[in-house]
């Protein structure tokens, strides 16, 4: 924690002797006294009350104060009780951590007083204990929904996510980079794009009303400022908001998601980008199966219970299972002939040259059985010009690769760059754009690689 | 790295027999091996060449990768001089790491193999070796900026600072949260916010445009969102870009930049958030010191020179320093008496019930020995309604805080939260708005404080 808090700063300030130590009950988290076996002195816990039980000898409290699903008890003489101290009141709870006679729990905390720091009206509050009420029901009270099991599970899934990606990459050697929001290009001409103004009146003809002189975006993707980077650094990443307006309803498309997006000079081959994507997809799983196993079995066991999981053993296996089982990598040609060869029939019909639909990439998943896969060398026509020329025709593709993952379909892609100076320009030839290259003789142009993954669509979804 | 990048993808597909081991030079970058005392066997930098001299008897090259300040002197026979070996090349080396007999480094690259991965037009390149441009210069070509000194500096003390501020929180519990960017709420009344719509054209007269049903604008803080999960988890934070569309060409007010927001509950007093901003600050400090004291030295040296500084080891002894001396804690109403008494002249005259200007906290700052300094206690009337009533009238003040630190004046702020519904409910009559506290009843409602800190003003400046 913040070392010693109880610092009197007057003292500080006054004078350069010590400061005298006071006699403090050590705060700890839920999390943090859950998994202590003895502590010597009193503690101090401080949270929301999840239930309160009056039995004649004795009072017992639930604790929870977000650091992890699972509360604390507290176990307190029954003259401690108080009329504020009801479901959904915050408390502190002062006592020693005791060896706990329950199998469900190593510890509890024999209280030696309890505060109520904020009382709860639980008439008003719209979420009652042992109550499991529909995400539509929790969306009505965007103020209280995170006292929910599972949006509080899910924001401490996403929280340990965030730090491990970070880790991840800072641990290889990349640099991050805030790669801007506004921005006035358009990275892959998608034309669904969000537009920023000072002001939400109507314009007049001819004013210009454009706080930045050009008209501005929220961007879409953050690689173009990150291929620039990979110019100066061999490896550079961001992992920020990106904004797409698409008016669709499907679970599948947000306005507003979080991606993470990575360059990497001197790439030779798509070997070094699906390393990357393995071994960021390995690292990111197993930190989140170790920091938070019982919110992944919650997910697992109410909300999309799609694999029979017997116990968290079991289930934290069958993802450790997942993530080290990544490897089968199919080429697209051969994906095809998978999918024309499948017993089932699709909605759209696979075709070389046609996109993967997500059915198609379902089948691919459940054809390998059940484990991620890596999908090489997609035409060349389906992709964007940048996108490194295999050479290969009369079925023409480009060192692209995209990683499917069970349950969702496609979780990330990438591709080696062009960087044939020759190879852009009669490419970009063909779409009347050339001027931009103007500059490219001066670049020291290198190989490149890029990883890139929609965490939104991973796991930023209800 | 990325351990055994040689895994050969058809042989995992095709067998589970072991991967044979390839024979391959271990890829390094410039500041490990820079930082390498000896290392068996051969190596491999790939970078961009910063010099080339080449001499009768031995060539001498620079490589930088982006990875640090100093680049890798390689030193190799003539005969692997090549036409396309030139400054801002990008090049792969092979070789061996030898200790250097210069002085100025520890070790050198004894070059068996320089492949020229990508050539360099050194006429159409703009920057030369060993040349210093402006900055203004250098803003004409953002593709080509980053191999600068000065530009590569920055984004590695960024990407640095970005890192400790991220773990910082991490080990002391915080749940990181992505607070919305696209959001219909005004935090704090501003005004001055960018408004994002779907479509730049002229609005016909009753057409709803709005994306989302309702106006929708670009946060300028996350800090409503925060305090509704500190109702949930005791301690959160979030770091993300925010915007302001003011019309300002200062160098301290940027349309787009990024922020640190902490909200903690169960928070008692200010130096619980004094203590927080203190350690952030010592943590970030520090951590940036000890990962890139090239690269602040170069800033030290050469973009803002304000303290004199002889060698690195002072340099570092000094920012330590200032890290070290926090803990000058002035109440706002003896900041004002101070300011009152000093013998320079103020073109904002000091007087209680006034905001401090910038060239207040330089003179505080200054005051206090070039010290950062924390000003406690701010007039009611100056700071916004959710702040903690102190109730000291007559000179009326509430909880807030703000850290002052040498050169910048405002590093971050702020303060304790009233949490006493009567407060909030008689000062928001004042402003006549009481609808939105109907719930307040069912919050649990705890003390609560924030830390937050705007990074761009602090090290995103050019």
């Amino acid at each position: 924690m913040f070392g010693a808090r109880c610092l009197l700063l007057a003292l500080r300030r006054c004078s350069s002797a010590p400061c005298p130590k006071h006699k403090q009950a050590a705060r700890l988290r839920v999390c943090e006294a859950l998994e202590a076996q003895e502590v010597a002195g009193d503690i101090k816990v401080q949270g929301w009350v999840r239930s309160v039980r009056s039995q004649k000898q004795v009072l017992f409290l639930h604790i929870n104060d977000g650091s992890s699903l699972e509360s604390l008890q507290v176990v307190a003489d029954p003259t401690l009780e108080h009329r504020d101290l009801t479901f959904g009141s915050a408390v502190e709870v002062q006592g020693k951590l005791v060896k706990s006679l329950h199998r469900m729990q190593n510890v509890e905390l024999k209280a030696e007083n309890i505060r109520v720091v904020g009382p709860c009206d639980t008439l008003m509050f719209p979420f009652k204990p042992r109550e499991r009420q529909p995400l539509e029901y929790s969306r009505q009270f965007p103020h209280l929904r995170c006292r929910t099991n599972t949006l509080s599970s899910l924001l401490r899934v996403r929280s340990e996510a965030t730090a491990a990606i970070h880790s991840f990459f800072k641990d290889n050697g990349y640099v991050h980079v805030h790669t801007p929001i506004i921005t006035s290009n358009d990275c892959e001409g998608a034309g669904e794009l969000f537009h920023v103004r000072t002001s939400n009146k109507v314009q007049e003809p001819g004013e210009n009303s454009h706080f930045f002189n050009v008209p501005a975006f929220l961007t879409v993707s953050g690689q173009l400022h990150l291929e620039v980077m990979a110019g100066a650094f061999t490896q550079v990443f961001t992992f920020g908001p990106t904004f797409r307006a698409e008016n669709s309803q499907s679970r599948r498309h947000l306005a507003e998601f979080y991606m993470v997006e990575a360059e990497m000079s001197f790439t030779e081959s798509l070997q070094d980008i699906i390393q990357v994507m393995e071994d960021l997809f390995k690292t990111v799983t197993s930190i989140v199966l170790s920091k938070c196993p019982q919110d992944v079995e919650l997910f697992h066991k109410y909300i999309s219970p799609a694999q029979k999981v017997i116990n968290m053993r079991e289930q934290t296996a069958t993802c450790l299972y997942l993530a080290n089982s990544l490897g089968s990598v199919i080429p697209y040609t051969e994906a095809v002939e998978i999918l024309k060869r499948a017993p089932q029939t699709f909605t759209f019909q696979p075709k070389w040259g046609r996109d993967l639909q997500t059915e198609h990439e379902k089948y691919l998943v459940k054809h390998c059985g059940e484990v991620p896969v890596f999908v090489v060398n997609y035409p060349y026509d389906l992709k964007p010009f940048y996108m490194r020329d295999n050479e290969d025709g009369p079925q023409h593709t480009v060192a692209a690769v995209d990683l499917l993952v069970p349950g969702t379909g496609e979780l990330c892609g990438g591709s080696l760059r062009e960087e044939r100076l020759h190879f852009l320009q009669s490419r970009l030839e063909r779409y009347g754009e050339t001027l931009w290259l103007i500059t490219s003789s001066s670049l020291g142009t290198v190989w490149q690689g890029s990883v890139s993954e929609a965490t939104g669509v991973w796991w930023g979804k209800e």
